[in-house]
Formats: structure tokens, sequence, C-alpha cells
């Protein structure tokens, strides 16, 4: 509890995608470093060593994490964007001899989206591969795209919206013989899923440490041996010259931890949360008419459910939970401010008014059962209320034609149904 | 005290430029947004209003440090590295079309150095002005190298090794008629000597957290108002576009506290450190044969002082100094690991092995007139035990050329001297 009124422990937070509290075994392992072992890892005499060391033991906790076969397959960034940078931009330069040809998907987080949009300035091609409705990118498609010149290939692991987990293993075996480097951004999954290296092959992957109850500020890129990227940032030459910048110790030591308990913990924390999940699912569904899943209903992360109501307003539902003291999601946490319907929506053929309709649960370790009834209890009454002032909902939108004709409104309402 | 036999509270420590403790007043701040207002600041939801609001806040700070005119003009980064490649590749790219020539000094930050020397591989011509015996550029010298295709002139406001503070302001004025963008590296002045923005004409200023005792891993780009530069990553558009990724709340409140607290104290606490600073150089200087003072013994940062010493290896004296329980640098902090010697103290022409016999001590604010004097007390026999073993002292040439004849020692000992 806090003093003030607002805070998020009086809250039902449901948003932990757009951030997370840092673990409180997190902060205990960052607080050393603060203020007492805060000398340079680079430096030579004895100030140096604890942070060293302290970051080396973080190093072997993310490769861990990933079962990385060597902890020196660990980069420290200061985030999954810069992560994401680095591995896109490091693989297409260094490859740009060769060729100029890149593959994603439709679905993938706006760091890649905006990255790739540069790349294409710079004069490299990119082939986005479509999806289906529950958000899945078919291997078959993205075998057919391959070129000879193709240097680059990056699907998400876990969509961060719907939740939809990509076949990463077939298109890392269908990658193999290639010589493309496969990227995977696992920001949305890392932690959260398992994910064991030593069996995939990717050969970049990008992880973020507030995404598994870290600090903010703090990710990582695992670079497979053999993989050559580029630098994007010069300075001093850190972490093996791929990123430069006196290394953020707390960060990293915080990161390390989260990523030991993440793995310990995993399998009881995602029983748990899968629970809490299709209680959800089930509850929202079934209580609120013309309510849809977005994404698969299982082959999706624990934590992520995502709804669409028809008739309504994502950003309007949004807002009257918060009035009701429940945190969600109207779209990607990263672009909310933008009132564009989700291009993750779009991409799954959802009409543009539906996925303008969509909101986005992600559950995390401070939800209870309690909490889901409590969402089930009030979100239907909200959309009711809502749709009850919607223009666009059935009723008033028969209404409004016996009143004013039909005009423009036709075509409109006609698509939402569609 | 800590329960650590080498833990750094029981130690001399005068390496503050590689690293520094957090304040404890900038770690109380900065608690509530780990564990409690988590949320992120882009969120429409309650959850993200806090931390937005602690945000701006900490953006107020630092520009106020500054003295610069908005705080828009504050972009946040994850420290001095990213703050000046998003500087001169940002501004550098934005006016490719303009030109493609460069100024800079020969006594930059590493960082600085390399993202130079990348440009230049893209393309860029830079041209380094030098520098005098005491660090300083002249004024004329970058007026002479301006070109009409100079678009972009980089600076450092302190010299991290030696501490030379240089005639930015002039500089500044020289510029103002041109339409080169004016870059300053203040990484390591600001929160030490006063900076005001509103009276330099400075487009550009790279700032870091953790030079004024805030947390690792943050920073900030000052971008003056008319000012453009490309974004270096992309992403989720934070910063205004400059800078993408879930921004690193905890961090950046942290480092607003650290500004303020920098911008409260720095008279009182730069008169502290000169005092300091003088008492050390004078005492090693007058203690110490054959030692010497780099750069200017007054027109240097508050806290710095660097010495070489004729005959003995910077190296040798840092190992020496650890093992009697005192931390100070042998060269910049960022590359202590190579036994290059120190490019600054090379363009001030002093001799590369005098260079290479440089000790650098920054001080900060855990540092006391005790410490200054037991340091003053120890260097002169670690130095003097040093010498005895060194081949290159002059008693120990003169016999090895007694007993061995010149070859090829003849040359080098003659150099040391000159």
């Amino acid at each position: 509890m806090t003093s003030n009124g607002d805070a998020p422990s009086a809250r039902i937070y449901m948003d932990y995608a757009a951030g997370a509290p840092v673990d409180s075994r997190v902060l205990e392992a960052m607080a050393p470093y603060f203020t007492e072992h805060f000398g340079n890892p680079a430096s030579i005499h004895s100030s140096g060593r604890e942070p060293r060391r302290a970051m080396e033991v973080a190093r072997e906790r993310v490769a861990r994490l990933l079962n990385a076969k060597r902890k020196e397959e660990i980069v420290f960034t200061s985030g999954g964007t810069e992560g994401s940078n680095l591995a896109l931009k490091g693989a297409a330069w260094r490859a740009r001899k060769r060729g100029k040809h890149i593959v994603t998907s439709a679905i993938e987080h706006i760091s890649v989206i905006n990255i790739m949009k540069s790349l294409q300035k710079d004069g490299y091609e990119v082939t986005r591969v479509p999806v289906d409705g529950d958000g899945f990118v078919d291997v078959a498609e993205v075998e057919e795209v391959l070129r000879d010149d193709t240097t680059v290939v990056s699907i998400m692991h876990a969509n961060n919206e719907i939740g939809t987990l990509q076949p990463i293993e077939e298109i890392a075996a269908l990658l193999q013989p290639t010589e493309a480097v496969f990227h995977v951004d696992a920001v949305a999954s890392a932690g959260k899923v398992p994910i064991d290296l030593g069996r995939v092959k990717v050969d970049l992957m990008t992880i973020s440490s507030n995404d598994m109850y870290g600090p903010k500020g703090v990710g990582a890129l695992y670079v497979r041996d053999g993989t050559s990227i580029e630098a994007v940032g010069q300075g001093g030459g850190q972490e093996r010259g791929l990123r430069s910048g006196s290394e953020n110790t707390p960060g990293i030591v915080g990161f390390g931890v989260a990523a030991e308990i993440a793995h310990t913990e995993m399998e009881a924390e995602s029983e748990r949360l899968v629970g809490l999940r299709d209680r959800l699912i089930r509850g929202v569904t079934e209580d609120v008419e013309d309510s849809l899943l977005n994404g698969h209903p299982t082959r999706r992360l624990p934590n992520n459910a995502n709804f669409r109501f028809r008739y309504v307003e994502g950003e309007s539902m949004l807002l009257n939970l918060d009035m009701a003291g429940i945190s969600v999601s109207s779209s990607s946490p990263c672009t909310s401010k933008s009132l564009q319907p989700s291009h993750v929506l779009l991409a799954c053929d959802v009409p543009t008014e539906e996925a303008q309709s969509a909101l986005q649960f992600t559950l995390g370790r401070g939800n209870t059962e309690e909490e889901v009834d409590r969402v089930v209890e009030i979100l239907p009454g909200i959309v009711k209320k809502l749709r009850a002032m919607s223009p666009f909902s059935p009723e008033n939108i028969a209404e409004m034609r016996s009143t004013a004709g039909h005009r423009e409104r036709h075509g409109r309402g006609g698509h939402q149904r569609s």
C-alpha cells in the first residue's frame, strides 16, 4: 500500500507488457552496485574487480535462460529497441556485399517495423510475409520468398499484442542450410516460455530485462558464435566492440537475477498464468456479447489475452476501466498514444473498426483470480454503457437510419459487420 | 563500512571519472519507480501518469543544470556514448547534402574518436585541430580549418584525462555566423563547472548521469531548438523520435535529482575539490622528483590531477597504489585495458615514454584532505621503488651502458629525456 491514491498497488494492473515492477530480489541484488561496487568494470585496479565479476555472473545467468552455449554470446544493451537495431542493422550491413534482401513478418513490434523502414531508405529490400487469422506466419511462405540475396530473416517469437507464438523452430530449420542470418525478437516471450538456443538455430535474439521483472534500461542481444554483425554505435569498445559505453553494472546485475528467477520459476508461474488467462478469456467472451478473442486460444503467451468488442472503441473502454481502477492497453503499449488501429490485427484480417475495438490484457506475477473475476464483473457493464452511446452499434445505427436516412453511414456500418 | 575486505569504502578512491557511487538522495528518489510507479510513461491509463510526470520533472532539472531554454531540448539517452553517437551521426547525416566536412580536436574522448572514424569510413572528411602543451585548442586554428562544407564541429568541454577546459564560449561565438552545428562533449564537465547554454550557443551537448553521482546507463543529449538531427536508432518514437525505446524511468528520475544536487552544490563542492586538487598537485610535484603536472595548473576541472613520473610506467604505479588501497587510473578509464600511451598526452607533445608514465586522479565527494595527504605520503615511496627496478631510470641506464654497451637502449633512453 502506498500513500498515493492512484498507486498501482491499489489498482488491478493487467498491463505487464507495457511496464513491470522490479522483483524485490532483483532490487536487493542491484543495491550494492549503486553505492558500494560502483567502480568501472574496465578498471584494472581492485574497484573494477567486483563489478566485472558480477557482470559476468549476470551474463552467465542470461545465457542459461536461453540455453546459449557460451556466456560470451550475450551482449548487454540498453533494452529491446537497441538490441533489435544492433541485430538488424548489424547483420544487414555486414552482409551488404552479398545481398540486400530482408524477410520479416507483417506483425513485428513497432521497433522492428521502423528499423526495416530505415533499412529500406538505405536501399535494402524488405519482404513482409503475411499471417493468418490467428497471427501465425506460414513457414512455407517464408520459404517461398527466400532468395539468393536474402541476408537477414527477422520473425518475432511471441507477438507483443496478441501473444501468438510463431513456429520459430521450423523457420530456424528452414534457414539452417541458407546463408541468411535469423533474428528473433523475443522481448515478449523470453522468461515466459522456454527458449532453447542449444537446439534451435537462431543466430540473433533480442531480449529485454523489464519484461522479466528486471530493471528498465537494460536488455541483451544474443549473438551466436560465428555470426558476424557490425556495431551500430562506436565508443570504448565494450561488449566485444558490439556495444560501446560504460556498463550499467547495477542494471546488468539486476537483469541477471531477473533471468535466473524467470528460469527457475517459469514452469510454475506459466501454469498459474495460463489458468488466469483462460479464466479471463472464458469470463469475457461468455459475459460480453459480440466479443472475440484475438489470436489463438492456446498457442499464445501464457499471460496474454486480447479481445475485440464490436461497436465500441478500445480507448473508451480503456479509459472507463482506468476509472474503475483497472490498467490495460488498447493496442501496442509503445504506440498507445497513436489512435491508429493495430497493424497486427489488420494483418490478421480483422476489419479496421473492429481492430480499433481491441483491449489487451497482459497478466503478471501480481495478478490473482480475484482480480480476474473483478475484471470479468466490471467489463460487461462498461461495454454495455459504451455501446448504448456508440454511433456504431447496430441499434443506434438502425435508429439513425430511420431518422436521418442512410447517407454515408450505410457503408461504414456494413463494413463493421463483415 | 562493509563486510567485504576490498570494499571501496575502506579504500581511497580517486577514480571518480571511471565510475561514481550513486548519491543516497538520488537512490531514494529512484526507489518508488522500480516497484510502485513502474508503468510505461506512454500509457494513457493512470499507471503511466506518475512515471510521465516524474520524467518531465527530471527533464526540467537537467535543463536547469545547463540553463537550457526549454526542457524539451533535453533528450534522454542511455549514456554519454549513445549521446555522442546521436549528436555526431545525427548532425552529420542530416547535413550530408550540404557538406561532409567535420572538425574536431586531437584530444577527444575515445567515443568521439571512434565515431569520427566510423564517419570517415562513410565518406566524411574529418579535420582534427591540434592542441598546445596544456591541451588547449587554439580558436584561431578552428577558424582556419573551417570550410563552406563544414557541417559539424565537435570540441569537448573538459578533457577527461587531463581536465583542460576548452574555450567553448569563443568557439561558439566563432561558429555563430556559420551553418556548422556545434557539438560539445560535456560528460566530464557537466555538474562540475558552470554551463550556461542560454549564453553560449552550443547546438548539441552530450552529458552523462553517473559523472554527477546519478545512476549508470543514463545520459542526455541537449538539442538546441532549431537544430535538426537524424535519429540513429528506430523504434517506438520516444523522446520526440530521437531516442526510441521504453524509457528508463527510475534512471531518468535519478539523473534529474543528481543534476539538481550538482547544480545546487556546485559552487561549494567545486571550491572544496579545487582545494583538494591543489593540495594533491603541490604534494606530489614537491615530494616526487621528476614529476610533472599534465595540463594547465588552474584552467582544469576542479577534481582532476594528472601527473607524469619519468622513468616509471603508469600501470606499475597504479597496481602498487592499488595494493596500498588507493584506486586511480593510468590513462583514459574507458581504455585502461590497452597499454597504448594516452593520445591526449601525445597530442600535448609529451614524449611517448613519459605519456606511459601518467597517473590520473579524479577526486569526488567522498575524498578528504586526510586521503590526499595519505596519497602524498605513499606515492613517493612507490615511485622510488619502481625507479630502482626500472630499466629506464638514468641510474640504471648508466649502469647498463657501462656493462652491456650502448646498443639499442641508447636511442630509447635519449628519447625519454627529450
